[in-house]
């Protein structure tokens, strides 16, 4: 194929200098001769996605309440492997015995107030309503929240806003002690598990976290039935773990595979919370709230209860709050569904969603997982129908996410080295049809293979229109594609083993279930549709980037992709070193970006064209990230371009060495960190050198 | 002064083709030699505002509840008379005897609800807080709308929103009928007369308004008194009359000045309400909504109640409202203290706002009242101190304001022949001084003037930045001068007599007092601050601006700047005729407006630079707006280039003949008032072109 390399490389609408192909010429990644087979492909596959297909397995993935570790989750990997079984796939079922947590009781109670003694119990369970026939469901459990300490205490109160860093750091400077207290804080903000962590450090005696209708509820809009928003028993489940690690909390950086042996560590040295936390509604809030009587709070600090919010509750008013959990190890597995590759059967390209649930989990994850199961539905039949995919797919459900994404990691710590080595790419679909406004998020060399994708599909908003204009119009520009954040599935892949990933889905209803017990069918038909067109849409974008990835030459990982991302966040990060007396030299590492442009382009423009030299390489610069030593603060987190945050869970932080040694005010890290940084940007231009020079 | 036209003209920031003068070597409309002088005078000025003085200002204002043609209203034309002649001004005290109204009773009740017959009664009227000692002031009203009609019923209720007239035809389309109920409606969206011209228009019985807490209220933030934002009794007094015309309902276009002899109308044939209207709180208004039982309601109709809003009360629902108000003429004045030109004592600079308040009126109107006054002390000690102004300026406390506009409107049509040939502008700065955030309107020829003047003033969000610096941070880029709207009194200066006018403020405090019972120095020392520095801020920049149109050779009115805003308007109107199928050519008026631009550069460029003639030709070429035939819809409202929108109130029409034609799908008065406003753009160049010429 020597001589096709410009026609191969340069025929993307990623401009090319000097390629005088224009965009409808060409593919990304394929020589010019495939690229009308890979048409034919993409439009059969956008053609082939069923809505019915969506609906059924919708219906399979969310008909009872399947925490992991229970027998329904037992059910739900029985019905996964049947499933995918069925579609002709070889299914690995990855069994894993995690420690896990199920609740046995929730108690919260006004005891005292400034009426005097009372006892006004507060509910800890959504009630039934009409028409929904999924809330009487005796597998449901209480509201509560993942590895909460156990006990009982009896105590005042203090209001902590969303109880994150700053909020605690506010109530210190107002003079309130939170010390033996019981903190109530909304939920939002960050993930729930800093809550926990910032008021057991502040010397908390319990913690209660309800929704507030500001954030959701009435404030919002209609409310579930009449709407999609919390009504006044609405409660977030979740887990409160917060470690230095995603995945089994006794086996950092080592699969808890069922059968290998396994050094496991002491439950009782994990630092999980000790104090008890409880998740309510609204309503039970407000029966706390307003007995309140200490001074009022913060303007931003006001939620959207009828009432003057207070930061301390007061003498008079004491609140009973009690715990139990019963934490243990539990047995539970990943479902992953196999599509051999025909000409690179080790290279993998995985695609994902998990299959634990809170509740029914008809949002979270099934309006994700659903679309897995009919992308293998799809791609299984086009290979049966003599379209082979040219690398092997993975078609995943996790287990146990919910408690800490422990499912996936485990299976990536299980398949580091062939990982490593061999995976092209992760999309996540966690969650990913809640509405018709499609939005992705992405690693920088994955973005351009987005946006392209989403240039041949129809939106859901408008079928006149493409995924991708709907989504300019709404960005008021060029679509964003936004940097991954912490929280699902692809943290192990991307943060720990260095795989390129991405997520995407679409939002925009009016409503949300998330970890209550509306987490169902009704409630999604009700506020995201019943027409599975946001799932379509998803389906199809996926399948074609997903195609695209199996099928190229060279699947197009776009490595130059990183240096305008390092190159501003070595910007921000400067400053922000600046205002804590560090210095950071926004420009250290200018040179070795200058190269890694220069390889990448080099590469591009040479004639080297054998995949077989092509693909490892590109994989090879990926790695580049993960291959430095182990960072100092959390190890598990290898990768030196991205990590989730350390203060609020949901976030993330790129290159998080140089972020955490600044706000360690740690100048001799930061330096060494940014020489550690331009090795990484040296071995990835190197590889690109040396795979060109072949 | 020959030779010295181009520095006279071209020395302002607004660029002027070809001029060589920097920015800061000239002011507009000053020759060169008079330019050091004026910026003392400015310097001066800007040093004379005394906080102090404004505080006490504020108290003499505020000191008690003074509605229109109440005992009250006459201590306060007593007060403000005496405080203008004490500063040595001529003082004139303009009576009139003008159609106003004043509450007898204001009842509502809920006879009945799901549980059978109940007496549930509902307060009309603010109750005392602790710390606020005017809460108890025996003057206080009840809460209520004047010229609401006298009645009683007993009804069903539907809930409207707004009470919009889309709000209305929205209830249409879902099949709800209002006829005989008692439409319930939140205050916003539009000025609360068509509310209540709406609901009796769709056969309502009767209309109750009240605040909702999601557009002020917990939801928004803290309650007064711990913060700002409404209680649950807070109750929006005001008008609900909505005719044609502004002023005095009897005699539009005549002024009702005591002593002349008018015609007046007959108040039976007055379109005023018919039904009983009663504003209540939020508390109230949900004892009533949440014992409604229809159907739920759109998702942007739900308020900040915790609660699902609902369009119908069902059958078991009624509401007993009873109304009764004593409408009839009544006398007060508008108090004009004048300052003698020293050059062209016939040229008229008038500043106002108005005195009369529904409450104590700290916030509305005597946050922008006590700046006039202040102005008028400033000006005053300044010309007996030996800096006299050119040009007269009238300092103006207007009565009767809140009935509709109604003093300053008499004033005006009694005035109308020396204002239509010599009134140079209008500053409005009713309540003025509420928040930091300085925000401005004006007509386009007074945009600039705004603009300079604020570049020499402190904010009073950050005493080390202007006021320009700090808005043009918080507009992202060069402030915006907004169009004006209706709702205050420089409605009969611009819309009816066509002097071109502007009004100033400072806002972005938390909360909002706007007639209730709160509206008093509590609660604005509270909530907009104690300091006083957003008032004296808007008392700079408004002393700067008066200075230069009083002190100037020529007056700075960029009568070119009108070119550009019928331009766009031209354009977007176009759309909207499109869209009605209507034809309305977006470049009609391209000729007319580029001999406007050329006239206004040639003037400006002519070494014409007599101001006998000069000022004159400017002020003709505003009046050229007013000069046509009289509009066939709502004639009062002569300025072909703005009026007051026909369904809000408070928003305003640019080129409204234009905008009617095109509402009322016209044609043929489309064309017609396309080409009267190529007659008023070419009267506007001819002038400028003859005074250029002599």
């Amino acid at each position: 194929m020597r001589g096709s390399s410009v026609a191969l490389w340069c025929a993307a609408a990623v401009a090319c200098a000097g390629a005088a192909w224009a965009e409808d010429e060409g593919i990304r990644g394929f020589a010019p001769e495939r690229v009308e087979a890979q048409r034919t492909i993409e439009e059969m596959l956008i053609g082939s996605v069923r809505r019915d297909r969506l609906r059924s397995f919708h219906e399979g993935l969310s008909s009872e309440p399947s925490p992991a570790g229970t027998e329904a989750d037992l059910r739900k990997i029985r019905w996964l492997s049947k499933s995918f079984g069925e579609m002709g796939l070889e299914v690995e079922e990855h069994w894993i015995d995690v420690y896990l947590a199920r609740p046995v009781t929730g108690e919260v109670e006004i005891v005292r107030d400034g009426t005097g003694e009372v006892s006004v119990g507060l509910s800890v369970q959504e009630g039934p309503i009409e028409g929904d026939p999924y809330l009487t469901d005796e597998g449901l459990d209480i509201g509560w929240s993942a590895y909460s300490g156990s006990g009982e205490v009896v105590a005042g109160v203090v209001y902590a806003n969303y109880g994150r860093r700053q909020d605690f750091e506010a109530l210190r400077e107002m003079g309130v002690d939170v010390r033996g207290k019981i903190v109530i804080a909304r939920f939002g903000g960050n993930y729930r598990g800093y809550k926990a962590k910032f008021a057991e450090e502040h010397g908390a005696a319990g913690l209660i976290m309800y929704t507030d209708p500001k954030d959701s509820g009435y404030v919002r809009g209609l409310m579930y039935p009449d709407g999609g928003w919390a009504t006044p028993e609405y409660i977030e489940r979740g887990s409160v773990k917060t470690l230095d690690y995603v995945g089994d909390p006794l086996t950092p950086g080592v699969a808890a595979t069922v059968g290998a042996e396994v050094e496991r560590l002491d439950p009782e040295e994990l630092a999980l919370p000790r104090i008890p936390v409880q998740p309510i509604g609204w309503g039970a809030a407000h029966e706390i709230l307003s007995r309140m009587e200490g001074r009022v709070v913060p303007e931003a600090w006001q939620g959207g209860l009828p009432m003057n919010y207070r930061v301390d509750g007061g003498d008079a008013l004491r609140v009973r709050l009690k715990v139990e959990q019963d934490r243990r190890i539990m047995r539970t597995a990943n479902v992953v569904a196999i599509l051999p590759g025909a000409k690179h059967p080790d290279e993998w390209v995985v695609v994902g969603s998990h299959h634990d649930a809170w509740t029914h989990g008809a949002g979270d994850p099934n309006a994700g997982t659903m679309i897995v199961l009919e992308l293998a539905r799809m791609f299984s039949e086009r290979v049966r129908s003599g379209q082979p995919v040219q690398r092997s797919m993975l078609f995943a459900c996790w287990g146990a996410e919910e408690y800490g994404i422990i499912g996936s990691t485990e299976w990536v710590e299980e398949h580091a080295e062939h990982l490593g080595a061999h995976a092209v790419a992760y999309l996540n679909l966690d969650m990913a049809a809640m509405g018709p406004n499609f939005r992705a998020s992405a690693s920088p060399s994955l973005r351009a293979l987005i946006l392209e994708a989403s240039k041949l599909v129809a939106s859901a908003v408008d079928p006149e229109r493409t995924v991708y204009e709907v989504w300019s119009e709404q960005s008021g520009g060029t679509p964003g594609v936004r940097v991954l954040g912490g929280g699902s599935d692809h943290v192990p892949f991307l943060m720990h083993a260095g795989i390129p990933s991405m997520a995407m889905g679409g939002g925009g209803s009016s409503g949300v279930s998330y970890h209550s017990a509306y987490d169902n069918l009704h409630w999604y038909r009700k506020v995201v549709g019943d027409d599975y067109k946001p799932a379509e849409m998803i389906a199809r974008v996926a399948a074609v980037a997903l195609s695209r990835l199996a099928n190229a030459d060279v699947p197009a990982l776009e490595t130059g992709a990183y240096t305008e991302v390092v190159q501003e966040q070595l910007r921000s990060l400067s400053k922000m070193a600046e205002e804590r007396g560090l210095s950071l030299d926004p420009e250290a590492l200018s040179g070795a970006l200058d190269e890694l442009r220069s390889a990448h382009t080099g590469f591009f423009a040479s004639e080297v064209n054998d995949e077989v030299v092509m693909t490892p390489a590109l994989i090879g610069a990926e790695r580049a990230w993960v291959e430095g030593p182990e960072p100092v603060e959390r190890p598990w987190y290898r990768n030196r371009f991205i990590a989730s945050d350390r203060d609020s869970g949901y976030a993330s932080w790129v290159l998080p060495q140089l972020r955490g040694a600044i706000e360690s005010e740690d100048q001799t890290m930061l330096d060494e960190e940014l020489d550690e940084l331009r090795t990484v940007l040296e071995r990835m231009a190197r590889v690109l050198r040396e795979a060109a020079a072949e």
